[in-house]
């Protein structure tokens, strides 16, 4: 693989020594310095595969021609690669995904998904601004440059999602305005502020309004939404969404113009109920997306290649599901030169294996070089890029997010505060936040309280475990507390620096010294998920990129989760996956029960809800 | 009808208190300006047309709702239309044309579509731009400002079109640019000059970079290009063709990624050709185009609806071709807001009666305000705009578009100097233009001159008559000279200054005093077409808007050229449409033998052709 440390910006075009080589290889007056022959090319055109050869110069793609006339006319090119019994089609790309849910950077994201035949996404760093603002999102378009990867990006649209939470930034309107002009940015990304979008609300039609005057897309997330609501949201400039999950709400958002992502992530699944969708009217205005997909996954299933794999298996026309994933996505936000395998689209390709319903990816190249071979790459990739290594550190710490977790200056006294038994009568119930294994819902319980030493206290006999949040971006320090059960937490604690969306320190513990040692680690770590007891750290995975992102190879963090669930099991834990569970927790725009810095949201309600321990109410 | 004198530029978006406005008429909350009720609605996403009311708040679409969901839910609208058995459509987009074909100013050509259900064009300001430059683009858009139609613009990419001519400017690379940025430009012109793109000119090259870093389009013109060298102008970074003339060459354009703008006006007429190209696989990559419809074409058979309705004459289907001319042409070039009846959209809106192969108009919306009904204008569309009085003739002389015709400082001396005998044998053959009826092109021929006085005359016998052409934006003042068969004409002479493409002086004469009487009226008019005959002028019409333009309505415009062909025909000419033909033997860059200021040109060979009169051969 040719080194990539020269490459341009995603947006980046020929330059005027390309585009006249691309000129002189399509006529045949220069040799192609690569012929790939042999394939099928899709074509999202004519909407047909047909067999054709294609003659790369440098980036680009000079011709896509008939494979009778190349022999003939041309002179022979620099190198050859065979590609029989495949079908050709542009890289795939991820049409909206938080990189951040794979726990590492773009460029070890890029060595997880480029053998899978994916070669681009447009991701929303919601979570990296949720700590650090513009520059975070600087920073993760910076950590991209120059790998054999696309990322481009929205700006995020709602930071914080909430004012029932601390964020570590805020994005206002003239903030989103400020990124708009970066190399990169497409858009502006989901307002999941819907209910405020279709009341009216100025600030939140304004952003709305600041990337239509970039030209730039305006993203859309509204689950469930139809009808008088649904005209509201897209009047107001929205262009379109990833939440449908049901074939009659995808077919009303298409109706309603709509450009539609079909979804399949390691929350949300979407792609089996859509892909009926794909008939030859509607094809067009579908694309694919990931959204969050957690390191396991994108290991075992893949990125977006999986949503795409998932529509096929359920009976999606695979030219249609794979125009959707390439060509749509690229005509959707812009993209230049991306999405076809065409005269002077970028040389991102991928040949697939015979067997589409597999769907898996033979070759892949990025800007006209080979990068993976049978599932497995060519070359490192971190290397190429400055997101791998020291580059990735030095440029975080830059943006705000090395040492991005700053513990309270008295940790004892901030939790402490959290539990101590305010007033009220001790035998009259409290709330529990419910964990639903497999859900980002919780359920809003009950429980009498059990007050040890003027404290809310743990009570494993009846899985009421302490959950924490103590706010980390250095603002007050304060933290929060309330009874979570579902976890099956015996002893010990466990704690994250990852804690959707404001990203405070999320913790839950047998005992309030258990969550000290684990929050003490956590920000020894710079950030991280740690399981503790007795004083001891049992495992750890490190998350020094603003407390969200491992600088290590997927499979490492993987493993790292892995050795973090088994000793969750050995303190008694029974719920699966039990740090990404414990990482939505604070997630305060998804129902019922959620605990932020502030306190306990009643998220349907949309406010905090009084307890007799702690803080009062709104007391931040 | 509103007054649109308050009307913003066409890329214009929502204010914010529209675009709240657009959200609280959506939901409910505020009663609609307008309820269209009762027809059925063209969906171009799922392509389909379903019954749907549509709401509208000020210039936009709140909401397209089902007719049963209106009554029921929602304050009852300021005001209601019924549009029973229609089907409502957003208003047509010609996706190219130049607006200067029609003889008229912006509003002239606004009136005269607008009720046959055309909202918008796409024009390429090629004839004035050839005038006066980059003012004269600038003065084209502000002159289609605040009418209650659309003009975008492409940036000429062609001024001059050949460098055996002079024409009153020249369009650089870096002109091109500073045009980019203009509201209401979309992308570069056709790059008519396709084989300096395919040969892999720098400078024309640089001309498709300067579009695309601007993220503007990049309109191509390439009548029958294939093979190698279709794929070599793709690769430069053309995005379309709107030159197809046969179902085959249509749909190797669409393979190779152009989108296809199918054609029909005055000149060329390809919607028979191309209508089978409207199957469901292919219809996305199709829109209409008129290019060039002369002012009588333009009465009696309309714009770019004609195209349409002859399409759908010819096989297309209906609403794919109705989703061409509108949301396909709108996407092709980014048009914000444009191109679907959709929450959002403007409400630029047509309603067709029920017979969708005779495609007649019925209502007619323009943001929002109906300006037409059953083929009539509601209210004046001129006094809206400043193109259509005193303001546009302002703002035209700013713009070097006044008093554009300069005459030589002695015309008798520049034209004597055209026709005398230089040397050679009188009894050889010199070239003569050969006027074909009806064709653009013509017919290179020979005939052995008549010299009388040592200057080249005319034989009327032989139907040899003298064909000038003389600078007039002030450069050099010379003429040129040749002999023209197949006017007819026995006496007096014709004169225009609109002489495609440097747009200087052309006259067809029986005598070189004639000549001269029919360049002075034309001068006098600052500009337009004339004929004469013994000294006194037969017929006039000013066009002295560059030359180019009248701010006359259209039909005095076409009765105008009526008076001039009887004027003509009582000179004995028996060609159709003489100063229309006239104004084409000027244009160089279409075989086989035209006229320009600097001598005869040999199209195919792309040189001047020495004769034995006038000044040597490149004297210029």
């Amino acid at each position: 693989m040719a080194p990539h440390d020269a490459a341009p910006d995603p947006t980046s075009l020929p330059n005027p020594e390309e585009r006249r080589a691309l000129v002189d290889v399509a006529t045949g007056r220069a040799p192609a310095d690569l012929h790939l022959r042999g394939a099928h090319v899709l074509d999202p055109f004519v909407r047909e595969a047909r067999p054709a050869d294609v003659l790369i110069s440098g980036r680009w793609i000079a011709a896509v021609v008939p494979p009778a006339g190349v022999a003939r006319d041309r002179p022979p090119a620099a190198a050859a690669i065979d590609l029989p019994g495949t079908l050709l089609t542009p890289g795939l790309i991820d049409g909206h995904m938080h990189l951040e849910s794979s726990l590492v950077t773009p460029a070890r994201y890029a060595e997880a998904v480029l053998p899978r035949g994916v070669t681009g996404v447009v991701t929303d760093p919601h979570e990296v601004a949720n700590v650090a603002g513009v520059p975070a999102v600087r920073w993760l378009l910076a950590a991209a440059r120059g790998l054999p990867f696309d990322v481009f990006a929205t700006v995020p649209s709602c930071v914080p999602s909430t004012d029932l939470e601390t964020p570590g930034a805020h994005l206002d309107a003239d903030a989103i305005q400020a990124l708009m002009g970066d190399d990169g940015v497409v858009g502006l990304a989901e307002l999941m502020s819907f209910p405020d979008v279709v009341a009216g609300d100025p600030a939140t039609l304004a952003k709305a309004a600041v990337a239509e005057a970039a030209a730039a897309t305006v993203e859309g997330h509204a689950p469930g939404l139809g009808g008088s609501a649904l005209q509201a949201y897209l009047a107001a400039g929205v262009q379109s969404d990833h939440e449908a999950s049901r074939f009659e709400e995808g077919l009303e958002k298409l109706r309603a113009g709509m450009f539609l992502f079909v979804r399949e992530g390691s929350v949300a699944k979407d792609a089996a109920a859509l892909a009926p969708l794909f008939d030859a009217a509607r094809a067009e205005r579908l694309g694919f997306c990931s959204d969050d997909q957690l390191p396991h996954d994108l290991l075992r299933l893949g990125g977006v290649d999986h949503a795409v794999r998932t529509a096929i298996q359920a009976g999606a026309d695979p030219l249609a599901a794979l125009a959707a994933a390439t060509w749509n996505v690229a005509r959707h936000y812009r993209l230049p030169r991306r999405g076809a395998v065409a005269p002077g689209y970028l040389a991102d390709l991928t040949a697939w294996g015979a067997d589409l319903g597999d769907l898996h990816a033979v070759r892949v190249f990025k800007g006209g070089t080979e990068v993976a071979r049978d599932g497995a790459l060519l070359a490192p990739v971190a290397a190429a890029g400055d997101a791998g290594g020291d580059g990735a550190r030095a440029g975080a710490a830059a943006a705000g997010l090395a040492d991005a977790v700053t513990l309270p200056a008295d940790p004892d006294a901030s939790l402490d505060a959290a539990l101590r038994w305010r007033d009220g009568d001790p035998a009259a119930p409290v709330p529990v936040v419910g964990v639903v294994p497999g859900s980002l819902a919780t359920e809003a319980r009950e429980a009498t309280p059990r007050v040890a030493d003027g404290r809310l206290a743990a009570d494993p006999a009846r899985d009421l475990a302490l959950l924490t949040c103590t706010e980390r971006h250095g603002v007050h320090g304060r933290s929060a507390a309330a009874y979570v059960q579902g976890f099956g937490l015996e002893r010990g604690a466990l704690a994250c620096s990852v804690g959707h969306d404001h990203h405070n320190l999320m913790a839950v513990g047998a005992d309030a010294a258990a969550i000290r040692t684990a929050l003490a680690r956590t920000a020894e770590l710079g950030g991280g998920m740690v399981a503790v007891a007795d004083g001891a750290v049992l495992a750890d995975l490190p998350l020094p990129l603003g407390g969200l992102l491992s600088d290590a190879p997927l499979d490492e963090v993987a493993a790292a989760l892995d050795a973090l669930d088994a000793a969750a099991e050995a303190l008694g834990v029974t719920l699966p996956s039990p740090l990404m569970a414990l990482s939505f927790l604070g997630l305060a725009v998804i129902p019922d029960l959620k605990l932020t810095d502030r306190g306990l949201v009643d998220v349907p309600a949309g406010r905090l809800l009084e307890v007799p321990y702690g803080a009062a109410p709104d007391g931040a």
